[in-house]
């Protein structure tokens, strides 16, 4: 069976893992990282060397090393132009590795990564066609067509937050207005609960917030509306509008097969996919006369990073 | 060299030629489409087997026959489920056609292939990913990813024209509201033309239109804009942003390296297309630090049908 190694660059910490041909992790680690690239580089590079040995595999016997990492990258070369999380620019990731373990090596942006491990692993691994939203501080995405990610001229593409939905509306920030990310961004629900908050003074968003409005997060209007207060329901409500619109754009540009959620705001789960699904399907996934199309919740989880990052190399 | 049999089925004739694998058309006819689904299949198949007799050319000699052909399309099984322009429903058209002529048969929709075609042979052909959105009564589109058209589930993919650019803005055809149809189609051009003369009628476009607004067409405001005329120049300002923003928002989903404009609207030319191109150069194309995109007119024009639907096979 083939094997993988995937890792998952974050800002705090590297992720990597062993993961075989199914898509499970065989082995784990986890290193920090500080200080500049090429330290980190170092650090992970004697790591991943340690990381075979210790599992005792020869390098040949690995497939490749597939790499998920925050910014914008340049697939064909392996080079992080810019991540605004790693404080990085034009850092030669695949080059700088290769000095201490000469390997295959796929590095892709970490939205792509988590969207091809959902296609090929995870929630959406029956389908061919995938499109996945990651609903975060920002909202990413990824797009798999016949099973491979589509990245774009200079990978630069699938910025599926970045699509404008209301022309001239709140700021976002690309720069442009009224992107997917200014309503469906988990900053942008904090943002419109926050609003509803100082227009209702007795929602009970004010108790669940402890009379503080510093204290919303992405979960304070879905608890509340659970609850049915009116003020949190409203606030949900446009949520799942905004986002199921985003979706029936998605579902009409390519027809997937799937639309997968993840990021913080998938955490609300059933009741939010259900919901999305409902609207969806009540408006035939944006055009009368097409097939379904899956609403899934992302299923890979924390390990999402480490096997999205080894299916670069399937 | 290879060569190809491309049809163009339109509502009042079918146009079919043979085309070499530079994109050249050999020879071309017309046949009058009228009557049932089953008299056009039998009309176009007699002339196909008509034509290559005409041409000295055995069925072996032919790589096979594309066709284009507006309506709900599903090329797996060269179906045409529902096409309004035709008044079918359900019509296995490459079975019926198989029938005179047995070759290889290739059926898409008429914006897929006109995208098929610029991307192939026409305006884009340096480029491998290419986005067409076709300006006519309706806004249609085109997906060219690797060379190749990706057409989505069922061949229900590439409605470029039905996603949602303004939430909650004009009744589109489609039932929702705010699409890019029903603010870049020649049919939402002329809308906002005569509102804008309503407003305003000491403009020019009144004399253009000879003092009666039935006159309008979708030439109407960019003819009396080149003229200066302060009514149509905001209507041809208001159409450049609409048009820009719905191309910025292709360029960050697809970072395509081409977008080719085609329909009646792209018989504006230069013009149209040196405003749309400095809109989304201001704006880096949608994203700060991504690679250009070229914004391109159509060039196949009449022929486009036949070429693009023997890109089908190349």
């Amino acid at each position: 069976m083939k094997k993988y190694i995937g890792v998952d660059i974050g800002g705090m910490s590297v992720k990597y893992g062993l993961v075989n041909e199914n898509g499970n992790i065989l082995a784990k680690r986890t290193v920090k990282t500080e200080g500049t690239a090429d330290s980190v580089i170092d650090t992970l590079g004697k790591a991943l060397v340690a990381f075979l040995e210790e599992n005792g595999l020869k390098k040949e016997e690995i497939e490749g090393v597939g790499i998920g990492c925050p910014g914008a990258i340049t697939a064909a070369t392996g080079t992080v132009e810019y991540s605004n999380n790693l404080g990085w620019k034009n850092v030669k990731l695949t080059d700088g590795l290769k000095k201490y373990l000469d390997t295959e090596y796929k590095v892709s942006n970490d939205a792509n990564v988590a969207a091809l491990g959902e296609a090929t692993f995870g929630a959406a691994k029956e389908f061919s066609d995938v499109i996945m939203l990651t609903l975060g501080t920002g909202v990413g995405g990824g797009i798999v067509l016949g099973n491979k990610l589509y990245e774009g001229n200079e990978s630069k593409g699938a910025e599926l937050g970045h699509a404008v939905l209301v022309l001239g509306g709140e700021e976002c920030t690309c720069g442009r207005k009224g992107c997917i990310e200014a309503y469906c961004s988990a900053s942008a629900l904090i943002r419109d609960t926050k609003r509803a908050m100082l227009r209702d003074t007795d929602s009970k968003m004010w108790d669940y917030a402890n009379n503080d409005i510093h204290n919303v997060n992405g979960r304070t209007a879905f608890a509340m509306a659970r609850e049915n207060d009116p003020a949190a329901v409203q606030v949900v409500n446009d949520y799942i509008m905004y986002l199921s619109e985003s979706i029936m754009n998605y579902c009409n540009i390519f027809r997937p097969q799937a639309v997968v959620l993840g990021g913080g705001i998938s955490g609300e789960g059933k009741y939010l996919i259900d919901r999305v699904a409902q609207y969806c399907k009540e408006r035939h996934y944006g055009y009368q006369g097409t097939p379904e199309v899956k609403i899934l919740a992302a299923t890979l989880g924390n390990d999402a990073g480490i096997i999205g990052a080894a299916a670069l190399l399937v």
